[in-house]
């Protein structure tokens, strides 16, 4: 992962942590929060808030694992499926302002796309979603903001049960089958119990639109320090005498 | 409802209360405790033990609401759904040792089927099972033994939507919406406060094989006593000069 | 309650509901977010934040129901306990910008103090806290924000019992029993169902510093708003020919 | 452990776990069991029916530990304060009709008390109760029916409290930061998730006469079973001929 020049290294970004079951609505609350702002719009960039998912870190495969996930029989929900350490290092690099790159992730055949990799450019706020994203210690620690969307056990499965179907291309007894051998059990043992690290907690999901509100004023207002900031700096810059300026 | 005789007046029945949210596995742990006692099997008039869904008390709807319910808008899980006076009067009259009917109810078409009344014998344990059972309190307060099937709410939905698709004939959309629109609401407002008047909580339902053992067993205790006071009844009504004997 | 001037009557109050179940954190976190907005130290006429609590509200007793109180024997946790028509009249005052009065609580005597009544002057954001705060509907639809603080029950419990016999002078025994008795049941029965319509949940209360952090900066931000079109208001005020000025 | 002879070792008891939090009624329910089946006022060695504490179990601490255990500073509700293998010996030792001597515990001194060993005589039915009894998978395994007793953790602290305070010597302070310190998380992290283990959830604990009845007739039944073998294992012994006795 590159180095960045000096302006780019001086956005030190605020990192969000969302976390909550299937279909919780994670990632609608993330997407609200960036359309709210105006960034979803944005070129990729020029966005000063970006949104990653954790599914972007499960781990490869083994040919074996491949077999089992093909036959529904992986378990995509526990710990073990994702590359902690990726993770780690990848929000660390986002923590010190660089760019990095990421796959993307395939639900249709459950695999990570490398060949059409996400670039996440330096951005003043990173929303990190996911259903583990507070199981980690040294990932949990790294947020400033830890955010669970709080939604009904069966109010996620209705949600789930038509967008694995329709979306994802599966049918229904797979869906019930997955859904209560692996997810089920892998959200009361590795997910709820972290609901207790939560700053926040999101009740419904992305259907509470005030307290999305809150949040996207709350970003707001961080984005409004920077640009301050930043246009702090570039006066300054334009009228501190050459000579005065250093590096430290 | 007809007189009873003075032999079958002397069955004044244990009255077994079965609560639990839709897909609980209510039904199917009565059903259960029924087979495990050889009940299932005999001939209605001869059961011991009987068991009796709350789906039978539905009150009769209005032409309109039978509209609504064709379109899938009618609350089928909300007290007002049933006819408390006439659950409660039948279930004093089982009390009391009488012969009752019945209506079943047809699940396809939604309503009480009075062609084929089902009629009860008296017997020396009924279980009344249904979602609201607790919620009456006059009704509540005829139990003598409360129980409440807890299954969680995201696998009953996930046991509801195959049953509703395969054997009520609905589609998945019908049923998911019809679940989030009456069917859970309803639950959390009128069901599930009554778990607090349960004796006992039966977790997970009719795999719960030690718990319906120990229903089992209890049920046949008391089937053992009666039995025995049958036998009693029958060796004194034997040797008992006729001139001695006399009602009081 | 007296009319305003055209100036105070622009102050239409944001209103923030804060429930949550005794010693959950609902007054710590509303004196945090006063304090954190610099408004705790200031005087009572220039805040443009300020808090109530729903107990100035409680009903005056009966003598009949005073002799229950100091027995123990009043549940100052029901709905009933409080004169809901006057805080909806209240808050809706409030809300049209006037200037209001209120009594405080004497949590010694358990009884209204008539003799040293709270002047609520008009401010910018209101903080309304009580446990039965998102309770009658017509309270909880004034709101524009909704926040519950939730704590767990044994926690609440912890907290509150130190502080029920340090402070308020009561024995261990007494304040188990009322705790038991009526704190418990109604908080049951009438405060937790209503976790339901927060906006956002506040795990844990005043320690939450996240939480409180980002209800700060959404009211910062309101005030902001408001000073800015104060001083807008001000300097067409200065700037506009007064012959053009009109009541609307 | 001493081996037994013949006779005793046709007593292969039936094993019940009883689980729940601090203060669920745990010991009660075991208690009124042992009552209601005519046992508590029996002499040891006539038992049929015996309750053990996991108690018993914990573990002799360092010297280090002992001075921490002194300052309320030892974690007495952690899996690692009892002794695993121990209590796994000795309650196979009870499977297999061994008579056993354990430890009693003294909850003023928090330690063992090797100078009164408690004799387990064999016994038809034993109830083994503790937070933790289902945590350690392998003993979990040994139960043949596992009860949790489900009561709030706010009602658990009110009954707690008055019973440390009273019955074991300690202050108020001291008991509420023991709670929340060590009891409350230790709950939540290792007994509360082996509720799912349960085959029977007991609400409320020794109040709740419906459901200890229901466990009462149950071992009841055990109990006349095993006398029924019993005696009749006696009147074969009477009238086989002895040279057709022989040990298999």
């Amino acid at each position: 992962m590159e180095q960045l020049n000096k302006t780019q290294s001086q956005r030190l970004p605020f990192l969000i942590g969302v976390a909550g079951g299937t279909a919780s609505g994670k990632s609608s609350v993330c997407t609200k929060i960036m359309e709210q702002l105006g960034q979803a719009e944005m070129d990729h960039t020029q966005r000063q808030v970006v949104a990653i998912s954790q599914d972007s870190f499960y781990r490869e495969l083994t040919p074996t694992e491949k077999a089992k996930a093909q036959r529904g029989m992986f378990n995509f929900d526990h710990p073990d499926a994702f590359n902690e350490d990726l993770m780690y290092e990848t929000l660390q690099c986002i923590l010190k302002g660089n760019k990095v790159e990421i796959p993307s992730y395939n639900y249709c055949t459950n695999s990570l796309d490398f060949e059409n990799m996400l670039v996440i450019y330096p951005a003043d706020v990173v929303l990190f979603e996911g259903i583990l994203v507070f199981y980690f210690p040294k990932i949990r620690d790294l947020f400033h903001m830890k955010l669970f969307v709080d939604t009904d056990s069966d109010t996620r499965l209705a949600r789930r049960v038509p967008r694995d179907i329709n979306e994802r291309g599966r049918d229904l007894d797979a869906v019930l089958t997955q859904y209560m051998t692996f997810v089920k059990p892998a959200f009361e043992e590795f997910c709820s119990p972290t609901k207790k690290f939560a700053d926040v907690i999101i009740p419904r999901g992305a259907d509470n639109t005030v307290a999305i509100d809150l949040i996207v004023h709350h970003i707001g207002e961080i984005l409004a320090a920077t640009n301050n900031a930043q246009l702090y700096n570039t006066i300054r810059n334009y009228t501190t005498p050459s000579i005065m300026k250093r590096d430290h």
